[in-house]
C-alpha cells in the first residue's frame, strides 16, 4: 500500500515539476494570434454565417497544411465522419470496422449511416489498429463475394475500415492500406486527434479515400466547434461540399435539392477563428513536442509508468500526453487519477471501450484483449500547447 | 405584353420607393449591439467551444423571450428538428406529416429519423397547414389502431405533425392542436422562421410538445449557425440536452454514453453572438413591422400583387416580406424576379415544393393544389431589419 500511494504522489510531483503549481486543464485552447482581428473582420463584414471568405480561406489553408488536394470545412468532426463514411459508400445494413478504443463519435457516425460498427483491437505500440491481428480475424471470419468483404456470421457487407490516430499518434498506415486493398475495404481515416501528425512525412488523414479532422475546443486548434473532410479526389470533395450544404443545386433564386442533404457547413465566424489558429499551428506543435520532452525527463526515473512516445517513422502532434502503467501498477490507475485531479492537474483515463457501452454491446467484434489491457492502463495528463510557455 | 412589363417595373419602383437605391440583400444580419463585446469576452475566457456561460445565458434568454419553460441551444435548426422529432417518438418506419411548402430541412430531418415525410397542403391565408383539408384527408385515408394514426395505404404509423410558420406568419395553431389531439399525433412546431411571432399573444414554437428555432445567417437573429429546441416539459428538455451532447453521463473523468448521441451542441462562441442578437430582437421586430408598413403603402396602388399581412389574432415577425401575385399576373413571376434582381434588389420565389424534389418524389402526399398555386405566385422581397434605418 505504501508503494501504491508513492506512485500517485510521484506522478503528481513529476507533473508539478514540469508545469509548476496548478491548475492545469487537460487541453485548453491557445488564442494568442489573429483570432480577434479575424473575428472582428468577420463581424464587420456581416458575413458571419454560411458563406464568406474565411470558410474558403480555411479550406485552402487546411489543404495546404495537410497536403490534401481538397479540404471541406464542416460543423464538427462527427459530421465530417458521417459524410466521409457516406461518400466511401457505406449504406444501410453495412458493417464498418472501427477501433473499440476510440471516442464515441466514430461509432455514432457509423450508425448515422444506418450501418453497424464492427470493433477491432488495438496495438500497444500505436494505440491504433493491430493490422496483423485484424488480418487473421478477417481471414477467418469473412469471405469475398463479388469483390465485397462479407461478414460470414452476419451476412452483411463490411464496407469500410476506419483507423483512428489515437491522441495524435499515427497508426501503421502502410499496414492499413495493404489490408484494405487485400479485403476490398474503403479506408476513411479518423484524424480528429492528429492534425499536425505525419507518417513517413505525409500528413495523417491523407492516405485513405477520405480523412476527417476535428477542431473542437479540446483539440490542438479550435474553431469553437468544427471539422473538415480531406480527400485527394476532386469529385468526392465536390460531393462532400454538396452534401454538407443541403445538396442545393446552384441557381440565382431556385431552391432545388437533388438528394438528401445535411446542414453541416461551418459558419464563417468559426472559420475566421480557424484561420487564425492554423497560422499558429506550427508553433503550437513545437510547444507540444517541448512539453513531451519535459515530461519525458520528469517521468524517466519513475518505475511503473511510461510516457508514450510517437511511433517510429512518425511525427505525432502529441495532442494528449499519455502515461501507460505497467502490469504491476495498473491497479493504481484510479488512485493516480484521483490524486492528480485533487492536485488540480486534470487527468483522465481513456474512453470506455465502445463494446462496453450500452448502445454497442451487441455490435460484432473481434478479440479485444489489447484494447482492454490498454484501457486499464492509460492516463492522459495536461497537454495544452500553452503550458510550457506559461511556466517559463 | 406592355402590361406585363409594366408590373415588373412597378414592383421595382415600389421597392425603390421604400429602400432607396440598391443593392439590398434578401435578409442580412444586423450586428449593431454587444456582438463585439461578447465575442471578445468569450475569446478572452478561452471558453470558445462546447461549454461556457454564453450557452447557458442564451438558453435562459431564449426561454425568457419565448415564454417556453426550457430552451436547448443546438448547432442549427436542422439539428433541432432532428432531435425534436426523435423526442416526439418518431421511429424508423414511421411517417411524419409536414408541409410540401417548406424549406428542405423539415423533410430532411424526418429522414434522419429513418422516417418518411408525408406532405400536406397549405392555406393561402397563413401559408401554413390547411387544417380542415388535412382533417378530411386523415379521416378518409387513416385509421386509429391502438391509439396510433395509421396510414391505411402504407400501413405505417403517422407519428407526428409538423406545422411550419412560413416566413414568420403563424399557422392556425388552435386548429393544429385540435386535429393532433383527434388523430393522436405529436406536434413538433417548426418555428425556424418565426422567432418573435405570436399567436393570440403566445410565442410560436411553444404550443407543441416541442418547437424548434433557427439562427442561421438569413434569419431574424443569427449566431452564425445555430438553433434551439423549445419545450415546456422538463424531462424532454433534459433528454434534448443529453442527446445533443453525445449522450455522455456526468462524471469527473469517465466517458460513458448510454445511448446513440449527437454532436449538436452550440459552441459558446456562437452563443455569445446570440446573446447580443437577442438583446436587439425587440428593436429588430419593430423595424421589420415598420418595413412592412412602408411596403404596404408602396404596393397598395399596384394591381395584380398583394403584400402578405399577418393572419388575424397573430403577430408576425415579418421575417421575409412576401408578395402574392393574383391569377392574372402569376405568369409574370419570373419576369418580376429577373427585373428586381437586375435592379440589385434581391428577390426569390418560394422553395420548390418538397414532393417535386427527386429525393421525395415517392413520398406519400395529399392533394397539394393550394401549395402549388402559391408556389407559382409568391415572391420574397428584401426584408432585413436594417433596411429602413439605412434609408432614413
Amino acid at each position: 500500500m505504501s508503494n501504491q500511494s508513492l506512485l500517485s504522489e510521484q506522478v503528481v510531483t513529476a507533473i508539478r515539476g514540469v508545469l509548476g503549481p496548478g491548475p492545469a486543464m487537460l487541453h485548453e485552447p491557445s488564442l494568442k494570434g489573429n483570432e480577434w482581428v479575424y473575428l472582428k473582420e468577420c463581424l464587420d463584414s456581416t458575413f458571419v454565417s454560411s458563406v464568406g471568405k474565411f470558410v474558403d480561406r480555411f479550406e485552402v489553408d487546411l489543404a495546404c497544411f495537410t497536403g490534401a488536394k481538397h479540404a471541406v470545412a464542416v460543423v464538427n468532426g462527427t459530421a465530417a465522419l458521417h459524410i466521409a463514411l457516406k461518400l466511401a459508400g457505406v449504406q444501410a445494413g453495412d458493417e464498418v470496422l472501427i477501433p473499440a478504443l476510440t471516442f464515441v463519435a466514430t461509432a455514432n457516425a457509423v450508425t448515422y449511416c444506418a450501418a453497424t460498427p464492427h470493433f477491432f483491437d488495438s496495438e500497444a505500440r500505436t494505440l491504433g489498429v493491430d493490422v496483423a491481428k485484424l488480418r487473421d480475424y478477417l481471414t477467418n471470419f469473412t469471405e469475398q463475394r463479388s469483390n465485397q468483404c462479407v461478414n460470414r456470421a452476419s451476412g452483411r457487407v463490411i464496407r469500410a475500415l476506419v483507423p483512428m490516430h489515437t491522441f495524435g499518434h499515427p497508426v501503421d498506415i502502410d499496414g492499413v492500406l495493404a489490408l484494405a486493398s487485400e479485403f476490398k475495404l474503403a479506408v476513411v481515416e479518423d484524424a480528429a486527434e492528429s492534425l499536425g501528425s505525419t507518417y513517413c512525412g505525409q500528413h495523417t488523414g491523407t492516405f485513405g479515400l477520405l480523412g476527417t479532422l476535428s477542431f473542437n475546443g479540446n483539440k490542438t486548434i479550435t474553431t469553437g466547434g468544427g471539422g473538415a473532410i480531406l480527400t485527394n479526389d476532386a469529385a468526392l470533395a465536390r460531393h462532400a461540399k454538396h452534401l454538407t450544404t443541403t445538396a442545393k443545386l446552384p441557381h440565382a433564386w431556385e431552391y432545388r435539392h437533388d438528394e438528401i442533404g445535411y446542414n453541416y457547413r461551418l459558419p464563417n465566424l468559426n472559420a475566421a477563428l480557424g484561420c487564425a489558429q492554423l497560422e499558429q499551428l506550427p508553433s503550437m506543435l513545437t510547444a507540444k513536442r517541448d512539453l513531451f520532452a519535459r515530461y519525458q525527463s520528469a517521468f524517466a526515473q519513475l518505475t511503473g509508468v511510461t510516457l508514450l512516445a510517437e511511433p517510429a517513422q512518425c511525427q505525432s502532434n502529441y495532442w494528449l500526453q499519455t502515461l501507460l502503467l505497467d502490469d504491476d501498477h495498473a491497479d493504481q490507475r484510479d488512485e493516480i487519477l484521483a490524486a492528480t485531479n485533487a492536485a488540480t492537474y486534470m487527468t483522465r483515463p481513456v474512453w470506455i471501450l465502445m463494446h462496453e457501452l450500452t448502445p454497442f454491446k451487441d455490435s460484432p467484434r473481434m478479440d479485444l484483449s489489447t484494447a482492454q489491457w490498454l484501457s486499464q492502463r492509460l492516463i492522459n495528463i495536461p497537454s495544452s500547447s500553452g503550458l510550457v510557455s506559461t511556466f517559463l
